[in-house]
């Protein structure tokens, strides 16, 4: 079975997020990783499209019951009809989680990511969480580059 | 984007409903399906490997959040940690849903199917439900052979 | 803390139905049980009424996110967001489960129940499930009166 | 109908969120509001704590199926069988939703709050989430002391 990485970020996104997940998308595409999103616009609709160019796999997962809600290049719709509790069916579906870009929403999927344990969780642009003390809560993994968010999955160690 | 066929089933089930359930999987991916499943044992495993032998993609939604919980054959696996919840988001992916033999937990898959509506639900072998009259609640089609699964949810006319 | 009882039916039901279920709930506030229901119309919205006419709590668990969607005579709303899902949610919350009247939402929940195991499940009118011999499946209860329908039950085995 | 208010937090609190939380609950329950909580331990228990104290009611959300897995100090008890996905149906279920103490499950609640949109949510201690410009994502309201915690809410405007 394929490595399946979960990328998360928001359906309005600015258009760094979006080239940043197109590129994260091909990426994975290229190691032979299947890409599970939330299927609909701006970050989830960049990486499956980055993913599908390089031909891979990327199946969305959406908040609805209505397979058209999806946005292109899916190669699978999960329309679960279960809301946002799909977001945690997106993180614990993921070998590791990439988080790119900052809301609310996927604000709740790299919480989720964390509090699921485990597996590796990388963050790209968007929100930083401090703690009570102002100082940065540990655990993930902080990314500059496409590459670089790769690199920190910790997935293809010998790349 | 292909087609998709939710196939529910017990994941105790007879031997007749193991060797159905094989075969559904088999002439699907023939077809060209995706192949939603619940990713355990019993009929879930065996449509699974049905769809494998032909080369066919199959997705396993879990109840659990663990993938090695899943049967073997998938292609992809959505450990979905929502418990039987997961039944409706089997169902809600399908282009069409087929049951393959009787249990609580597959009874509920059937009744969530004609619950949504508008897709054609093909049951083989396993209960049936009767109104309070004694006569068949009508809008599930009733198949006896593999094929004829196939050919009821109407998903491939030409054949 | 109270007895919980999950109580089921269509949103369009009969009036016979509609009867049955306002006198359930009548009798549950009298025991001291608080009503879990699905909080919309049909025997939803007659459980609560019965309940709340003899000064009981019930609880209407929503499929959407909301609580102006909910009928009236809730004491306590829970908007959950997960559609269907919600089914579920009910039957895990009873002591015991009663369901009356029958439609494809209400099998779901009957299903579930029986999936759950371990507690009581009583049937009032509705639908009935036959095993692929023709015979009625084991392990529901099926009663003809409202006070038969919570004698079923055995929560009230003083009575 | 009541007003009810979703109070949120982690189940390994320290002891000054779960003082905090046990007076937000008994302040809540003065006020005749229901309380909405995960229903563990931790903060959970002790808003519930503080609440019952109080004569409030308290409702208690539980991630697993299991009734016995609840804290003391609960009116009712909802066994959801969706895991995390039980934080979503928490913060929809408030008029206001109250977020003590910092944890990443705490901040999923807190993510979804605020991906909910259109009630108050008030952060009470914990963690602080910052743009990637370094400044507080606006939209949250901060307390310091638990009357402050419900008068941020705007629900009982007069006092």
């Amino acid at each position: 079975m394929a490595i399946q990485v979960a990328v998360c970020g928001p359906r309005d996104c600015t258009s760094g997020d979006e080239s940043n997940a197109r590129e994260v998308g091909r990426l994975l595409a290229e190691r032979g990783a299947v890409v599970i999103c939330g299927g609909h616009t701006g970050v989830m609709a960049a990486v499956a499209a980055g993913a599908r160019s390089a031909g891979g796999t990327v199946v969305g997962v959406l908040p609805g019951e209505d397979r058209r809600d999806a946005c292109r290049d899916l190669s699978i719709v999960i329309p679960t009809g279960v809301g946002e509790a799909r977001n945690g069916i997106i993180v614990n579906s993921g070998d590791a989680v990439i988080v790119i870009g900052g809301s609310w929403g996927t604000l709740s999927e790299l919480a989720l990511a964390m509090r699921r344990g485990g597996v590796p969780v990388v963050q790209f642009g968007g929100w930083r969480i401090l703690d009570g003390d102002g100082r940065p809560v540990p655990g993930v993994e902080y990314a500059s580059t496409p590459e670089e968010a790769l690199a920190l999955t910790g997935l293809w160690p010998g790349r």
